[in-house]
């Protein structure tokens, strides 16, 4: 049985090498020939728009998947419309696609959000900043990844810039969250319904990229974690969604406001090939092909360190005691991600030197 | 940077899933297209003896291993003639291809072995056997497995069938060894000469063929686990040995006797998968790169359930609470290693009742 995917990247890499634990093959489609997924499964270059292309996965394979949030529907319809299933279904891809959407969506289902007004031109934005208050965040709907496309308004007076930081494109603004920290937690539903979910996850940015990722996130009262799993399994459930699902939140004085969704593994579940008993990418693939769910239980704690820009000799962080690299096997660019490195142990104190050690070789 | 590796099947396969994770490339040489290394690594079709395809391994890795331990010697001096390292190195093949030039190594290293002698016609067997007693072992010097190519004496009677089982090959005989278990150890050793152990594995065999391994094995006390890794840390040593090597024990009243060896990753350590911090085949890769070493230990109690001849449903397999399974890829056939399952726990007791369940579903 072949498993298609969307995209060759680093994601698509490591759900080819999971689902090759359990015996199965990978054909990816991806414009770059220099995909790193096309190391370790059978590589198809062509646009995703590419239609003979999109026809030989459907022909090819069982179920497709995709790696990326910014997958354009009509790829997703036409090859289910060869009657090939396509997981994560086709309406969580447009919620997840178009920031309105997707918070409206979370306020039907009564997950807290900021307030938030679509914006489709300057003066919506000044109404919607009286009614706001600032400061405020204005992003565009469609096509945001690592920060990008965003802009913050302390004043009035920012008005002009942010409209022209976001291309005059349709936007929402929301109020700026004054956030604790960053978490995130991972559900995966399987075809017959099942959901589970992940332990909660505190994440680190810096430039809006993902650096470390501390998995369970320390200091988590059970009521909070329990009601991180609810949010994510009742999303889940709402998008008769099936595979593995990320939700970003923040933590404000001990409750959460939900940021983001992303219909796909995500990279601050990387740490689950070390740190659970089932990783997300396992857990996507066992989701997508109908078969039983993974305990999602942690062994131990876990950090995960991104390996961005420039990869530093294997040597060093390979004698950092218990450090598991993973190389994606990518050509060294500024803010791109080479990698990621995990360390794992009983507590997240016993891992504190390691994390310090591996933060100053990864730089 | 590339690895080579001689041989195309499961072991291949995992070591090339293992080093995919470290940013290595693999390029593997198999006499059969159907290799299950291909669909996780590039496949080169051809015999061990093939001229050009060797050349074409040395001109494109830089570093070759292999997962098989009667690969020719030859193949592997035609690598190292064109300049590229073979690890781990020939002369490990060469004892291991030989049983008794293996023992005799064994011997020399003072590691109890069952007495020995060397076979070449049917009357050096007759005063062998007059010398060790009965019951005893004929076994062919070269090329036996899975309990091929071997016949047991408890008579003088039996001398012409055994001699008649092992073909007239030079062989060797052993005492028969009345042992309660069978047990087995894992070494690595680094290029820079740094070697380290996993736990004494507890394995169960049924028709010549590993069925089912418990690591580490139950009721071991540190004293033989000591033992068990001064031996095969010695043998690596001895042998200026780089890459993971097995060591096949029998636990006989308290002590070990040493069975046999096998210089490459085993299906005894399987297990390390899931069940230590690196795995064997990690560890092997790490080993021929010259990078740093990663720990060996568990990470609580395992059990390896190997599939054969049949897959069973992988929906029945995955029901069993924390069963990791790894499908290989080939296709059924009576006998043949399909892929295995790994269950892990706090305790090798925790995890009785869910061996017997896989196993049952395993047949």
């Amino acid at each position: 049985m072949t498993i298609g995917v969307l995209g060759g990247g680093q994601l698509g890499r490591m759900l080819a090498l999971a689902g090759a634990t359990l015996g199965e093959r990978f054909l990816l489609l991806d414009p770059s020939a220099e995909s790193p997924a096309g190391h370790v499964g059978e590589l198809r270059v062509g646009a995703y728009d590419d239609e003979a292309a999109l026809a030989e996965l459907a022909a090819r394979c069982s179920v497709v998947t995709y790696e990326f949030e910014s997958v354009p529907v009509a790829a997703v319809r036409a090859i289910e419309a060869r009657g090939v299933p396509v997981f994560p279904p086709p309406n969580a891809l447009e919620t997840a696609q178009d920031r309105f959407v997707e918070k409206s969506f979370f306020q039907a289902l009564e997950i807290p959000t900021a307030p938030f007004a679509k914006v489709d031109s300057k003066d919506d934005l000044v109404r919607a900043l009286d009614q706001l208050g600032l400061p405020a965040v204005l992003k565009t709907r469609r096509f945001g990844y690592d920060g990008k496309g965003q802009a913050v308004l302390h004043t009035k007076e920012d008005v002009d810039a942010a409209w022209a930081a976001v291309g005059g494109a349709p936007s929402i603004v929301e109020t700026f969250v004054r956030f604790e920290r960053e978490l995130s937690i991972l559900g995966v539903r399987g075809r017959e319904g099942s959901a589970m979910s992940y332990a909660l996850v505190e994440n680190h940015h810096a430039g809006g990229i993902l650096r470390v990722s501390y998995a369970p996130a320390p200091r988590i009262d059970a009521a909070l974690q329990v009601k991180a799993s609810a949010y994510v399994e009742r999303i889940a459930r709402e998008l008769s969604y099936v595979g593995v699902i990320a939700l970003e939140l923040f933590e404000v004085r001990g409750e959460l406001v939900a940021n983001e969704m992303a219909p796909r593994v995500h990279n601050s579940g990387h740490w689950t090939i070390e740190g659970a008993e089932t990783s997300q990418f396992e857990n996507h693939v066992r989701a997508i092909l109908g078969l039983p769910l993974g305990s999602t239980a942690c062994i131990g704690a876990s950090a995960m360190i991104n390996v961005i820009g420039e990869m530093p000799e294997r040597e060093r962080l390979l004698r950092v005691e218990a450090a598991h690299l993973h190389a994606y096997g990518k050509d060294a660019a500024p803010g791109r991600k080479l990698g990621h490195v995990t360390v794992r142990g009983a507590t997240h104190e016993a891992l504190v030197d390691r994390i310090e050690r591996l933060r100053s070789i990864v730089g």
